[in-house]
């Protein structure tokens, strides 16, 4: 069976809204029930799809994803599986999404780190839950968050936001300890110093304007097969999401299954930032994947 | 010098109304820069106050607090301070408040777990911001959150909310093994065994309907005062906010002072439940107070 997919082509995308003679952004809610179906929620069994249209025309799902044995803020909303999907694959814009619920105000919070988010188009449209209201046409995000607080209340109007391109400038500081006997249970992937240069580039591009504290994560699974996450942060601190985080998003986006097929990672950031992520990273890899080795590689911005 | 008060008693708010010639409710935004002084920001300086009126008539402060070396899903924010300061005093309802900052969307969420949240009067009164528009009046709380994904999208109507009574009947599993040598640097204070019943209690009062997964902390300080803390979950899940931050809201509201006068602490949480706070508390706890004794102690809810 091949994976589930969370990209939809262009091209492909066209020829299926042709097909059902609906405009590109119509045929969002008519997938929200397939994306729904993929959402990982062992708490709350509550599965929440979205489907977001990006501006080259392709099509993103976004889906829920929750830890047992942590605090809930370590979840991930579908909305922000959504936007990381779109960063994964540099989409510059969101112009639409319809989602199975009503999307959180932490939901809603986390949106405005994309330019002009308040003229995302956004439709609410359940699946399987006849208490729900679906909304009858698309309409602003600022409907759904008027009086915002955001990006332009923090930051000067060029820093980049969340889908812009980051080139925070940071270089590793430290070399891998084990580099000489780096086959550790990944022999024919990556050895260690390659995991920690895409982990480098995750941490280069993740959006931190906020605490100035970058940082990004590498995984690998069984295969060799390498996933990068960066730390997404949000102008309202909490609903800021981590690098293990997306870097499962990544993951999880590009088929790589059960989490237990994951067998290392390495987490970059700056040593004594503001904002660190080493522990509470720990706790997220150590949890989906007990027996993953799991790094951390401190950089600087110097 | 006294400490800072978080709470002002029915009779002073209402002689403070009288002596300005204002309803209790126009008294709140007068009290905005008072408790905008009181915030801990030590990665932001974004100071943010909220000042609420109780249906007792009583006025409660909130403030952000912000916790360096740790992801930002730790921070507090004004309005979560502000609930919690009223679950502390028993307060049934919150009727009004003025913030000097548009509320994110994260603290609109957090606010539903307040039954008729819809209803609660907010104005936005910045203070020493020129670039922000204060609201010329009160208005209600569904303004600011339309359409909201709530409490009543996941439960029943009879459970009760975040400043209602909680009864979870837990009872402690295991008993401190280090209860013969308690004087840990508390010898004024409580013993362990005294603690962990505080913490118990602070449990007890956990609003956790959504995991079934309730918390509870008590620390003590230098003087041998108790606080307690209860973790109080979101239908969003990750705007809950965990057990520690809520003691700590009780620490500062309590006139706790720094935090490194607090010498131990106590996470009363069951076993293996879903949702599992003691790592992610334990690196709280370490962050603001090093020297602070932290214990788990388990229950259960047979
Ligand atoms: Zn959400
Ligand atoms: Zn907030």
């Amino acid at each position: 069976m091949d994976p589930p997919r969370f990209v939809i082509g262009a091209s492909e995308a066209a020829s299926l809204a042709k097909e059902a003679g609906l405009s590109l952004t119509d045929l969002l809610p008519t997938l929200v029930a397939a994306a729904k179906a993929l959402a990982r929620t062992p708490i709350s069994r509550y599965h929440v799809g979205a489907v977001g249209l990006g501006s080259s025309g392709r099509i993103f799902f976004g889906v829920n994803l929750e830890f047992r044995g942590l605090p809930l803020h370590q979840s991930v909303h579908a909305e922000q599986f959504l936007a990381t999907n779109l960063a994964l694959h540099r989409e510059p814009r969101l112009l639409a999404f319809a989602v199975s619920s009503a999307p959180c105000g932490h939901c809603r919070q986390f949106l405005q780190e994309i330019r002009d988010a308040s003229e995302i188009q956004v439709r609410i449209f359940p699946v399987d839950d006849p208490d729900q209201e679906p909304d009858p046409a698309f309409g602003p995000l600022s409907r759904l968050l008027p009086q915002w607080f955001g990006p332009s209340d923090l930051l000067e109007k060029e820093v980049p936001l969340l889908l812009e391109p980051h080139h925070n400038g940071l270089t590793l500081l430290t070399r891998n300890p084990d580099h000489e006997s780096s086959c550790n249970g990944f022999c024919d992937g990556p050895d260690a110093d390659e995991l920690a240069a895409a982990a480098l580039e995750a941490a280069n591009a993740s959006h931190a304007p906020y605490s100035k504290s970058p940082s990004g994560v590498a995984i690998v699974d069984r295969d060799g097969k390498v996933y990068k996450g960066s730390y997404a942060e949000s102008a309202a601190y909490n609903p800021s999401l981590g690098p293990v985080q997306t870097a499962l998003v990544a993951y999880i986006a590009g088929g790589g299954g059960g989490y237990e097929r994951i067998v290392a990672g390495v987490l970059v950031e700056k040593e004594g930032a503001l904002v660190t992520q080493e522990h509470t990273a720990r706790l997220l890899m150590g949890q989906v994947s007990p027996k993953c080795e799991f790094r951390v590689v401190h950089c600087s911005s110097g």
